[in-house]
């Protein structure tokens, strides 16, 4: 399937009041974004954190996968009343929500049938045509309905699922990226630095972002293509830049 | 302005290709929807993380703003080509992008005028008729049009500015909230936790959330409202149903 320059994109929905709250850190954003991009090369195009109320997660499911080639949701597939993913999911493509056949032999066979008691039960209730995501830490699997892939909120169950998506997506074209370390503030570098991406424009993104590190401050540099060839001259033009300018480089 | 149990709502934009890609892992959703819920009793509703493209941003604040009492940005008011919000929303409320006065002066002072490039005097242009958010560790401020508060992405930044947002913000009814910690599995406890959410249903969410803690599995059960008394008796609801259960509590 895979084509040059083929551009495969993405949306994550994280579903969960603990996020919006504050109370939790997020931490499944930025491991989705870099699994997709470096295993897949799928690039996600948007975020969005919602809470755990149905007509809401109805609403952004018809909205991202229609906008996006893939939709990964976390969280809310669990066995508690504010675990409401699946059967959102449902209703969002007016499918039925049912147990799902082997989704509920796994769980029978991981609990036993003396404790499979109800809310355990309840995570093998999914939109029906669902495909699972087989998780091996804690067996309750994750599910895919369309083009939407849902996984559970925990990051650590989570990453230890993400694999088993990779057999049901298309892949893109790889995006590639290179980052030079200075010793130097944005404003010192943003004139030379816009010719620059001006210049390849269509090809790169170049992007900079302050740091502090070693008692000084400092800015990344970090450009992103999916062409190599093209990144080598942007960073040619910036390495050339930095020299004209004299800025102590930390890292190239 | 203050008044018994009145609902104020914000959003946040996460403007920022590097919280995209999964090269930085966000820390300001969880700052900012704490800070706003703890001392101005705003509850943050939804998240969207978007490029640094001017066309979404201009589509996103304009949905965003429409949609909440407050919108939130975090990035792209720096000194180089990818930064592009003041622009997006002027461009949005269909307002001049041009030289604040005060932002001027303040970023003139900052740098001397030898040192007062153009990188640096880009910070100074915002949408006409903004106000002032001031920054007291790298002067540059972030500025408020109509509900929009624009500030930096650079988390201690962002941190050091959030107080003088304050005063420009409507207060709300601060949601509490109160956790018990369990030794036992969600779906020990999902049948009766349910129940009792259903009593309480107009007044108080309950959450429950999985921990891995003193190499035991547990859940934490986070209950939130608006009503301290709604809080407590949900508590003692659930502190019977743990002793009914003869769970191990972790803390409470």
């Amino acid at each position: 399937m895979k084509k040059k320059n083929k551009k495969v994109n993405a949306a994550i929905l994280i579903i969960g009041n603990e996020i919006l709250s504050g109370r939790t850190q997020d931490k499944n954003i930025a491991f989705i974004a870099n699994w997709l991009n470096s295993k897949c090369g799928i690039s996600v195009n948007e975020v969005r954190v919602i809470p755990d109320i149905e007509k809401i997660i109805v609403k952004n499911i018809l909205d991202v996968s229609k906008k996006f080639n893939y939709v990964f949701t976390t969280g809310g597939i669990g066995p508690t009343h504010d675990d409401i993913t699946a059967q959102s999911i449902s209703k969002a493509f007016k499918v039925k929500y049912e147990y799902h056949k082997e989704a509920f032999k796994i769980l029978e066979n991981y609990y036993g049938k003396v404790k499979f008691n109800d809310g355990r039960k309840k995570m093998a209730k999914m939109p029906r045509g669902s495909k699972l995501i087989y998780n091996p830490s804690s067996a309750a699997p994750g599910f895919i309905l369309k083009n939407v892939f849902s996984l559970p909120g925990v990051p650590s169950i989570l990453i230890s699922m993400i694999e088993n998506c990779k057999k049901y997506l298309v892949k893109g074209s790889k995006t590639h990226s290179k980052t030079i370390n200075l010793f130097t503030v944005e404003s010192n570098i943003s004139k030379p630095m816009s010719i620059i991406q001006k210049k390849y424009k269509k090809y790169v993104d170049i992007g900079s972002y302050p740091f502090f590190r070693l008692g000084k401050i400092g800015v990344s540099v970090v450009c992103r293509s999916t062409s190599l060839t093209k990144l080598k001259k942007v960073n040619q033009d910036l390495i050339k830049m930095v020299k004209l300018k004299e800025i102590e480089i930390l890292k190239i």
